[in-house]
C-alpha cells in the first residue's frame, strides 16, 4: 500500500515509525510540520523534522521520545556557564543535526534536499518531506500578545491562554517538492495522532496540500484520549478555544477531510456521537492508541492500515 | 607597569600569558587580532581571540596551544557521519564560545562586550580587547588567486604562495572603544612574536591605531627564529614575498614602530647587523625567545619587562 503520512512532534513521530517497521513495509512518505522551526544560535532548528527523523532511525531518546539517545551536554553545559540561554536544551549530537543542516541551508540548498540527504546517512527507508521548503513560522496568538512557537512551547511552557494561530507567509509557500505527487500516489492519507493546531494546520495550511488531501481517502487518529492530550498542549488549546476537548472535537476539526477516525479504546462511548454528529459519511474505529513501546507503534500502525484497507475496499 | 600587548595566534597568547602571570602582574590591555575571524556553520568564529583567552585562562590544549583543554569531539564527529566539512576542528567546549557569541552578535551586541563578559566569566585579568568590532576579513593574494585567511590557512595548509595581503574594510572600520585610549595610557607597547603579516599587520591597519603606537615606546619579540618560524607560515610568507625571513627582516617590517627588538639567542650573530641597519636608534636584546612551558612564558615576560624598563630609563 502506497502511504502518506502528515506528522508533527513526538505522537506523529511514534507512528510513522510504526507504520515503517510493518512487515512487509507500506511505500511511506511522512509529511512533516516545520511551523515550530526556529532559529537560536544563529542555527536552524527544525524541532519536528528532526523528531520523525530520530524516530525513524531508532535513535531518539526514549523516555521523552524527542532528541538524541546517548545523548551528551557538553556544549549545552559550557554555553550555561557563559550566561546563555538554558531554555532550550540541545544536546552534542543534536547540534550536530542542526549545525550543518543551517551550513547547507547557508549555502542555498532547500531544506528537503538536506533533508533526504540526512535520512540517507541515518538509513530511513520512508521519503521524509518537510512540508515546505519556504519558512513559515507559527505564531501563536495568545493573552500575552503574539509569540513565536518556540517562546510559547518550551520558552513559556505553554502557560499563555491561546486566542489564535497564524502561519507567517503560509499564502506565499510551496509544498516542497514530491509532496502533491506522492499524495496523488496514495492509497490512503494517515492524519497521525498530532497537534491539530500546530502540528497539522501548518501543513493543510500549505497551497494545494489541502486540496489535494480532499480527493483522497483520509484517516485521522485522535491525539485527545479521554479529554486530555497523551502530550503537549492540545487539549488545553482546544478549552482555551472554547471547544471541549475530547476525539470529537478532533473529528469536527478535520471534518469533511476525513474518511475514517481511529479513537482510544477509552473512548469507545464517543463512537456513536461521533458518527451522528458528522454530515458527511464517517467510518470510525476503536483501538488502544497510546504507544508506549516500539511494539504499541506497530501494532497501532497495523491496525491503521487494515481499517485504511476495510475503507478502500468499502468505497 | 602599564603594557598594551599586540597578539595574534599561539605565539602572542603565550607571551600575554606570561605577562599576566609575572607577579606583581603589570597592568595589560591585549589588542588581538580579528582578520582571521570566519563563519562556519552559521557561526562566528575568532580564533585568534580564542587561542588569547583560553591562555589568559589557563584552559588552552597544551600541545597545539589552541583549543581547550580536556576537548571532547562529539559534535565534530557526528557531523562527519552526516557528511559535512572536516578541515576546521571544531571541539565541544570551543563550539560553546563560538555559538554564545554568534548568539549574541546577532542580537547586536558589539564582540568587544562580549568578550569582555567571556573574559569575566573565564576570571581573565587582562582587559582583552579585539582590534575592532567592525569585521575586517584578511584576504591572501596567492598564486592560486584570493583566498579567504582560513580557506588559506587551514583548508590548503598554508599552500598556496602568497604574493599579498588585504584587510577587507579596514579602511572603514573603527578601533575597538578604550583601545586608543589604553595605547595612550601605555607605559610600553609590546609585539608579540606573533606573524607580523596575517596578526599584526591587520591590528596596525586599523584607522588611528599605528599612529597612536608611533608616540609610545614599543618593543617587539621577533617570531623568526634561525631563519624559520616557531609555528605557522611566517617565514614561508617572507620568501614567496621576496624576503629572506630572518630576525632581521622582521625587524625591519617593524621599521620606524620599534625602540627595541628581540631576537633569539640563536640570533645572536644579527645583533649588529639589525642595530647598524636600521636608520633610526634601535635596542636590541637577545634571549631564550622559544616558550616551550608555561614557566618559558613568565621568564620571557619578565626579561621582556626588564628590557623595556631599561629603554624607559634610558629615554
Amino acid at each position: 500500500m502506497n502511504i502518506v503520512a502528515l506528522a508533527g512532534g513526538v505522537g506523529g513521530a511514534k507512528l510513522a515509525d510504526g507504520l515503517a517497521r510493518l512487515n512487509p513495509p507500506p511505500a511511506l512518505t511522512v509529511i512533516v510540520n516545520t511551523g515550530d522551526d526556529f532559529n537560536l544560535f544563529g542555527l536552524h532548528i527544525s524541532p519536528d523534522l528532526d523528531t520523525v527523523c530520530y524516530n525513524l532511525a531508532g535513535m531518539e531518546q526514549r523516555n521523552t521520545g524527542w532528541g538524541r539517545a546517548d545523548e551528551g551536554w557538553d556544549v549545552y553545559q559550557e554555553i550555561q556557564k557563559l550566561g546563555g540561554p538554558d531554555w532550550f536544551r540541545l544536546g552534542d549530537k543534536d547540534l550536530a543535526t542542526h549545525l550543518e543542516r543551517t551550513r547547507r541551508l547557508g549555502s542555498g540548498e532547500p531544506l528537503s534536499k538536506i533533508t533526504a540527504d540526512f535520512c540517507r546517512v541515518w538509513e530511513i527507508d520512508p521519503a521524509v518531506l518537510p512540508m515546505s521548503d519556504d519558512p513559515v513560522p507559527t505564531i501563536v496568538l495568545t493573552d500575552q500578545g503574539e509569540l513565536a512557537f518556540q517562546d510559547y512551547f518550551v520558552k513559556l511552557s505553554c502557560e499563555p491562554a491561546v486566542t489564535g494561530f497564524r502561519f507567517q507567509g503560509v499564502e506565499n509557500s510551496q509544498p516542497t517538492p514530491g509532496i502533491l505527487q506522492a499524495i496523488q500516489e496514495a492509497d490512503l492519507i494517515v492524519i497521525c495522532p498530532s497537534n491539530p493546531w500546530v502540528s497539522i494546520e501548518p501543513i493543510l495550511a500549505v497551497p494545494g496540500i489541502r486540496s489535494a488531501l480532499e480527493e483522497k481517502l483520509v484517516l485521522a487518529i485522535s491525539p485527545i484520549i479521554a479529554g486530555e492530550a497523551v502530550k503537549g498542549p492540545a487539549a488545553k488549546m482546544y478549552l482555551e478555544m472554547g471547544i471541549i476537548p475530547s476525539a470529537t472535537a478532533v473529528a469536527k476539526h478535520y471534518g469533511n477531510l476525513l474518511d475514517g477516525f481511529i479513537i482510544d479504546k477509552q473512548d469507545e462511548g464517543l463512537m456513536k456521537v461521533i458518527i451522528n454528529r458528522e454530515t458527511h459519511p464517517l467510518k470510525v474505529f476503536c483501538a488502544d492508541t497510546w504507544m508506549k513501546t516500539r511494539e504499541d507503534r506497530v501494532r497501532l500502525a497495523g491496525e491503521v492500515l487494515d481499517f485504511g484497507q476495510q475503507i478502500i475496499e468499502e468505497v
